[in-house]
C-alpha cells in the first residue's frame, strides 16, 4: 500500500512535470517559429514575453510550488525550509507574472491600443492582485513566526483554496488570452480555416489545461499529505536543515489516517476535539 | 459551533445561487438586448440559444447538481433519492449542453463557418464528452445497486474530482467562449473601445468565474459534508421518502468527525481501517 501509493504519486508527479514542460517548451516555439521570436523593444517582440512569462512563471512554477510539502524526500526537512521553498517559488512566479504585464502594457502604449478592454485583461489583473495578496498574507501569517496557531489554523484552509482557485483561474485566463491571440494574429490564412499555427496553440491549450487538472489532483489527495509537523519538531530540533529522519515516516506513505492510532487511549472528547483541529488546519482544499 | 456552521453554510449557499442566477438574468439580458434575441432558424439567432443553454445548464444547473448532497435540510432524506437527484439533475445539464452544441453547429453550417477550428470548441467538445462518460458512470456505478462497495470506494474521489474538474473547465471554456464572441460581434465600436456590451459581457465573465469558485469552495468543505450513510439506513428502513428523522444529526451539523465518537471502544486497528476506508469512499475531492 505505502509502495503503491509512493509509486502512483510519482507517476502524476512526472506527468504533470511532463505536461508543465511541454507547455512552456510549446509556449517558447511558438513564440520564436510562428510569432517572429523575443526582444525588448516596446512592441510585438516584447509582447511575445507575455505568454512565455505567464506560462513558465504563473503557470508551471506556481504549479510546482504548490505541490512541494507533497513530495515525500522533503517531509525529511524542517517545515519552516518548505514553507521558505514555497513562498520563494510563488514569489519567482510573481515577479515573472509583472514582467509578463508589463511587456503586455509596453505593447499597446507602443501601438496606441487601449489596456484593459477584455475580459482576459480584467480577470487576469484580479488573479495578478489576489496572488499578490495570498502571499503577502501567506508571508505574514505562515511564515513570520509572529501569528497565533489559532490565526493559522483559521486561514489555513481559506490560503490553500483560494491558492487553488487562483491557480485555476490564472490557466482559463491562459485560456482567453491563447484565444484572443489567435484571433488577433491569425490573418490569411485565418484562424477560421485551421492552419498550422492555429493546431499548435489550441494543442498548448490543452496541455496547460491537463498540467492543470494533474497539480490540481495532486494537491487534494489527503492521503499525499505531508504529515503533521509535531513529529518532526520532536525528532529533529535542529530547525532549517534536511536531515534523513528514522523513523516509520516514510513508510507509513499513503496510510490515510495514523495519527487516528495514536489517539488510541484518549477520550472520545479529545478524539473529536483533534479531528476537529486536524481538520481546520490541514484541510485538503 | 453548530449553528455558527450552518449559518456559514447559508451565506455562501445564498452568496452562490445569486451569483449563479445573476449570471443566467445577464446571458439572456445580453442575448435578447445586444444581439438580437432567441429564435431556432439557423442564424444568429439561433446561435445566441448556444450562450444562453450553457450559462443556465452547465454552469448554473451543474452547479446546483454537484451541491445537493451539501444541503443538510436533504440529510434526512435517503441516499437513494438524493443520488437520483444528482443524477437528474445533471442529466437535465447535459441535455441543455447538447441542445447547446446543436445550435452552435446549426449556426455555423448555415453561414458557412468552419465547425471546431477554436480552443474554445476544442476544449468544449471535449469536456461536454467527459461528461456524458462522468454521468454513464456514475449511473452505472453509483445509481445501479449492482456495483460492489470495493468498486464505488475505488471509483468515489475519481468520480468527485472529475465532477469538480469538468465544472471548472466549462467555466474557462464559457470564458474563452464569451472572449471569442465579443471578438467576432464588436465592430463598431470594436471591443477594444469598450463598448457597454463589452463591460457588461465582461461582468457577466466575472459572474460566472465567482460562481465557480463558491460552488467550489462549498463542495469542498470537510465540514459540510452529508453524513455517513450507515446512520440513516439504520433509522430509516422506507427508501426513498423524506421523513423527519429525530436524533443528532441535524443538531451535529458543522461537527467535524462524529464517527469518531462511535469508534471509542474499537480497537487500534479497526479505527485505522474505518479512517483508510472513509476517506477513500468521502474523499471530499
Amino acid at each position: 500500500m505505502a509502495m503503491d501509493g509512493y509509486k502512483g504519486f510519482l507517476a502524476l508527479l512526472v506527468a504533470a512535470l511532463l505536461f508543465g514542460f511541454l507547455s512552456v517548451i510549446l509556449t517558447i516555439v511558438w513564440v520564436l517559429h510562428y510569432r517572429g521570436g523575443l526582444a525588448w523593444d516596446g512592441g510585438s517582440l516584447e509582447f511575445n514575453w507575455h505568454p512565455v512569462l505567464v506560462v513558465t512563471g504563473f503557470v508551471f512554477i506556481q504549479g510546482i510550488a504548490i505541490t512541494v510539502y507533497r513530495l515525500p524526500w522533503t517531509w525529511k526537512c524542517s517545515k519552516f525550509l518548505m514553507k521558505s521553498i514555497h513562498a520563494g517559488l510563488n514569489a519567482v512566479a510573481a515577479i515573472l507574472a509583472i514582467v509578463s504585464l508589463v511587456s503586455a502594457f509596453d505593447f499597446h502604449n507602443t501601438m496606441n491600443i487601449r489596456n484593459m478592454y477584455s475580459m482576459h485583461s480584467w480577470i487576469g489583473l484580479a488573479v495578478v492582485i489576489l496572488y499578490m495578496l495570498q502571499l503577502l498574507l501567506g508571508f505574514l501569517v505562515f511564515l513570520l513566526p509572529f501569528a497565533p496557531p489559532s490565526l493559522r489554523a483559521l486561514l489555513m484552509p481559506i490560503h490553500v483554496y483560494c491558492g487553488i482557485f487562483i491557480f485555476g483561474t490564472v490557466i482559463a485566463t491562459v485560456l482567453m488570452g491563447l484565444t484572443e491571440k489567435l484571433l488577433f494574429s491569425l490573418n490569411n490564412p485565418a484562424y477560421s480555416s485551421l492552419p498550422p499555427e492555429g493546431v499548435f496553440v489550441n494543442v498548448l491549450g490543452f496541455l496547460v489545461l491537463v498540467f492543470g487538472g494533474l497539480i490540481c489532483w495532486i494537491v487534494t489527495r489527503p492521503q499525499w499529505k505531508r504529515p503533521k509537523e509535531p513529529d518532526l519538531t520532536i525528532l529533529q530540533p535542529n530547525g532549517g536543515t534536511c536531515e534523513r529522519v528514522e523513523g516509520s515516516m516514510a513508510i507509513n506513505f499513503g496510510e490515510m489516517d495514523k495519527s487516528n492510532s495514536e489517539l488510541n487511549d484518549e477520550t472520545a472528547a479529545r478524539k473529536r476535539n483533534v479531528a476537529l483541529e486536524e481538520a481546520t488546519q490541514r484541510s485538503t482544499m
